[in-house]
């Protein structure tokens, strides 16, 4: 395979910085692929990015390189980390945004060394892109830095199962269609009850008429709750941290 | 040729759903170029991504594979396919956003299976990429499927020529300069009657006055209403739909 | 190297424009490796354009060809350009968005043809694309034209130290967090006057408290005026072309 390095920020590209990091990543590996995976992560949305590196790392192969730079603490003392899970790599500071990766029993976590001649306002630029490049030339991640222990960052409580059976979630994302996705898993059936009315769980969006709220589970294993041929975000008024909750019915 | 695949979604890249389907590109086929065509479609805006095929799918060279995934009616009965066309390949689903490639004499089309493993509200993953990662390999638009009958699908009109001479025809698309592109085809000179007033046609823009509205035949064949270093859908009012009609002048 | 295009528009992707460059680019050169920088470039902003060049021309490795299209002159009698820079290659038009790359001593700038069989609308697909594509094949920059003499163009002016030893700047860009970009070079210390009140030239943002103002040299060099964990443009009004002096403090 070739060298493959993927690119999650919030940098939007209207400003260069996206520019200058792959500047950098084709001028020390120039044969390397660069995946653009997303810009466009809301700034500083730390928990958003989280949520999407969950989504992608582990299906690209093996070897990949994510790159992560989702970085409000940057120039602060938050470590620049590299790590090795499940046979990629991932590049990025250590906020929380690579704490999928690093549920995984075999996770290898280094602190990388800032020289004093990065920007103290772009690691992505000169902390990050360089060792993200080391790793796709073949550079073990271990020859980075020293060995670093990071704590798994979850902003985004786990849904909860009541005394009465229901199990208590919310809204963690809400999807360019105005889908509402909740930290409910595994529901096949039963009602959710979220801006104060009751949504049926159906198999998909097809199985109610145009404009009715229905629950299915999404392509992530979660419950979403969505208006077929409507958004649910504009129709119900729901947000991120809105309450729902799942009855068997 | 190294295998090239073409990616037009209506996703945004906010959600990691672009991520996802790239995921899965990169782990079928390692050696892929994915070229990101546009994420930034309209969602479920069927009409615009047929239009925007139209404009690329030709300009790629043969044995490139267009992914397209703008997919309303996901999970419901509409067909997934496969489409081998003048050398290229397209896949997606058979809602119209593919009939510019089935103009053509010597189109094959062939209806993916589904298998009941995939999402049902995420073909783009779990039917449409594998079938593109499958052609940019090599294999034959035939191997994945039984033939389809897609009808072809084209909701915007065609300009009438009236009795009179003129030529009835609409606005389909205004693009990011604000410039109204139509439906009217080879008009060099004459005048345009549009937002209740007549507008002349120039060569190009630099023909008239800064701020006058022109129209000119566009780099893709059809008369598009401009003004000169200004948005002629914000000055007169043009919107998709508006009526236009063209005089000998 | 592969043959390697980068890519700075002010196109979005909705419109399908950047698509036809892409079939054009992929089309003449099979093998190349095209990489976005941005298509977000506000529509036929040449000063940003600029500005986002000077960033990134020369992180790419020699050898780059760097296709710039933010071209308000299309069609008028404004020159197309290709220019060879410190072993660097840049195609665009003669308004001012290259002129980073011209600042240099051995740059070579060569007017490209027009023929008359391209659309007046869009240079960028009929006679930009195929001049990168030339590049990146090898072809020599003197083979594309005749010798051009492009002035240079910088509508920002530079900073002006005044006889009390103050520096009157001025704000040049505000980027996507809200942090604004000024012509002042080489601050680090004293303070600024900005928005009606000073403001503490420091090291970085966590130098001081949230939501607090400061002044630090940004990842070009230039100082940036920001807000921690804020936005400095919504909380102090600031906007390009404001003014801002430092002093020695």
């Amino acid at each position: 395979m070739r060298p493959l390095i993927t690119l999650l920020t919030d940098f939007g590209t209207a400003d260069g910085y996206v520019a200058e990091i792959k500047g950098v990543l084709h001028s020390l590996c120039p044969d390397v692929t660069v995946v653009d995976l997303s810009h466009d992560i809301p700034p500083h949305d730390v928990e958003l990015a989280r949520l999407t590196v969950a989504r992608y790392w582990r299906r690209f192969p093996a070897g990949a390189v994510h790159l992560v730079v989702v970085d409000p603490g940057v120039g602060t003392s938050r470590a620049a980390m590299a790590v090795r899970s499940e046979g990629r790599f991932l590049v990025g500071p250590d906020n929380g945004v690579l704490s999928p990766a690093l549920l995984v029993g075999d996770a290898e976590i280094i602190a990388l060394p800032v020289s004093g001649s990065a920007s103290r306002t772009f690691h992505g630029r000169d902390v990050f892109a360089p060792a993200a490049a080391a790793l796709a030339l073949g550079a073990g991640v271990e020859s980075l830095g020293l060995p670093h222990e990071a704590p798994i960052v979850r902003r985004t409580p786990e849904a909860v199962r009541r005394d009465d059976g229901a199990v208590l979630g919310e809204v963690i994302a809400v999807d360019r269609f105005g889908n509402a996705i909740t930290n409910l898993v595994g529901a096949r059936n039963g009602v959710v009850a979220a801006a104060g009315r009751p949504i049926p769980v159906r198999g998909t969006y097809g199985d109610v008429a145009a404009g009715t709220p229905v629950a299915v589970t999404g392509s992530s294993g979660l419950l979403e709750i969505a208006v077929r041929d409507g958004s649910a975000a504009a129709t119900l008024g729901l947000a991120r941290g809105a309450t729902v909750v799942w009855y068997r019915g």
